[in-house]
């Protein structure tokens, strides 16, 4: 069992991490307040693991709502079902959610948390990669719009995660390989030796070797908890935890939601913000070639969609919540491990980077 | 021009109460952020006020949304209208709300910030008695459920208070009765000085005069803002503030959000409440003599609804947010002026209240 904490006073929270752990009860039972516990978990996850999860539950009145799986179900509609539950069960505010699934379900979840009877308890069952190394962690929850992803929501922490890594063999391999995106991310922005280890490692994280994603778990929850206990509400260094968002949230906006994982258009987002980089004069050529090869090995898209012109990008990038008195602020990269938050670049350089970045139809992602 | 201070450390924040000054721009100024800014209000107050406040706030992007009037309308769904324009006018997080209305439009706007990119600036201006001296001080801010009141909500402050009085001469009299409720509770829940006081001035409160308003406004807000400064988030003494309350939402959500007025509601749940304190022995005949004259004096209603039998009221009172455990929780009183929160009654006192306490066809009350 690894275990890290989040540092935030009072709202501190453990992180835990192994295999089979999910239905730890003796883990589970000191983060359950009162005496009704609601776990929320979509279609996919349900069949797989919402037994052995029930069964670890016992003395409590519990009860159980399976949503509809995708980012395409993210929404205020689907939340309000979760609040039709709480209060046909008349769950008080002492109760607690259990989000048990990927970061669609956490999100959601801790949305829903945060705004009934204006805040109960929660607890994260992480069972994506994604999730385990980046949704669950760092209090981020909401929902999205039709013109804007995760534009509703607050900063809500939970109580704890139980990251359960062999939830990931259940995974498939295009979800595994997003979820892999947001764990070279952390490389980038802020620990080049991990970088190094991930291009060394990458076949066994793919492989799904357990002690590979295990370490790749705990390293990147640990850059993200100093991150996060650094700057809770993202006045600061936490929004350098957004890099290749902004490009990869007018992906995922303008494909449609669902159409692109949050992980491919993350991943999409990464290689135009070192290419912007590039561009700048602040990347390297060999730099920008090391992370676009890691992507491909890494079976991720290095092409942004053929549907989204470059007009459109703008458009979707400019409701990005990083936007200030109208000016895009992006995070790029100083080098690989280095990265800032700047609006100081010259336009027109993304313009050349919107216009020449490679294209590839969306549909080509599922196949 | 009074000024109060809600102390909640780096959250603190001031009310202004004064006449003719929701349309002073030195006053606002410096609590507007960023360049953009949103009016919520309402159809009935646009007409009154919306232009006055527009001429303002100058040099600043200011778009303007007019909800519909009444309880009813305080949903998720009315929320969303105000989203969508935050986003299809490319609003960032450093916008500000300002609310320019009653209860409802400071509720939802309130929760409409506390969710808007997790958490954007907001002023409340509020425009009835009712929201001057309760909902627009302390943080409660949410939307209701079909199923309860205010039960998807966050705690969210806003940056100040601007009060106001000469907007109570266009309040019409059942909606300042209803305010009055609101200000007769804080008497009874912890001042008795000030419950005298209404007993000797409730005359020229219901003739407006400007300067008892006034004072009861201040002395209201400083009764409210000294249990918010102790308890900002309701887990203890602030429960206090909820005099009524838990009878009062059964009565609104049982005849349909609109049909009673809050305040209202509050009165007669405050009348329940007393006259359940009577029968456990700890209040006297003659002090709920006392509250129920200056109830009618204050032309607010002593009955509850006739369409709500005591079954249903047990069932809509038990999704009450004070409900623990599944023990119903209450406000009662052990005098004028002294108030507690307890589960610690014989249920069978409660059971006899709702059989015996008068009622009232709701439709009256619109007459």
């Amino acid at each position: 069992m690894k275990t890290l904490t989040v540092e935030l006073g009072e709202r501190s929270y453990p992180i835990y991490i192994n295999h089979d752990c999910l239905d730890q009860a003796d883990l589970l039972a000191p983060y359950i307040l009162g005496k009704q516990v609601l776990i929320v978990t979509n279609e996919t996850i349900a069949p797989l693991y919402l037994d052995r999860l029930k069964a670890a539950i016992t003395g409590f009145e519990l009860e159980c709502i399976i949503l509809p799986d995708g980012e395409q179900y993210k929404t205020l509609d689907i939340t309000t079902r979760i609040f039709d539950v709480l209060l046909q069960k008349h769950f008080n505010r002492t109760a607690t959610l259990i989000a048990l699934g990927g970061g669609v379900i956490g999100d959601i979840t801790g949305f829903a948390a945060a705004c009934y009877q204006r805040g109960i308890n929660f607890i994260q069952i992480p069972t994506t990669l994604l999730a385990q190394v980046d949704s669950s962690v760092g209090g981020k929850t909401g929902v999205n719009h039709p013109l804007g992803k995760n534009m509703i929501g607050a900063f809500y922490q939970p109580r704890c995660v139980i990251a359960d890594t062999s939830t990931l063999n259940t995974l498939d391999d295009r979800q595994l390989s997003a979820g892999i995106a947001e764990v070279i991310k952390y490389g980038l922005i802020r620990d080049p030796e991990f970088f190094t280890w991930l291009e060394n490692n990458i076949e066994k994280l793919l492989s799904r070797d357990s002690n590979a994603l295990a370490f790749a778990i705990e390293r990147s929850c640990q850059n993200k908890a100093e991150v996060v206990a650094a700057d809770e509400r993202e006045g600061g260094q936490r929004a350098l935890l957004n890099l290749g968002h902004t490009f990869g949230h007018a992906i995922e906006t303008g494909t449609g939601y669902g159409t692109w994982l949050h992980g491919e258009g993350v991943a999409s987002g990464m290689l135009m913000a070192a290419d912007l980089s590039q561009r700048l004069g602040w990347l390297s050529t060999q730099e920008l070639d090391r992370i676009k090869e890691l992507l491909i090995r890494s079976r991720l898209p290095v092409q942004a969609p053929i549907e989204i012109s470059p007009e459109q990008f703008i458009e979707l990038m400019s409701v990005d919540k990083k936007v200030l008195a109208g000016k895009l602020r992006l995070v790029l990269l100083k080098g690989i491990g280095q990265s800032l938050v700047t609006e100081d670049f010259d336009q027109q350089h993304l313009l050349n980077l919107l216009n020449e970045f490679p294209r590839i139809d969306s549909k080509s992602l599922a196949l």
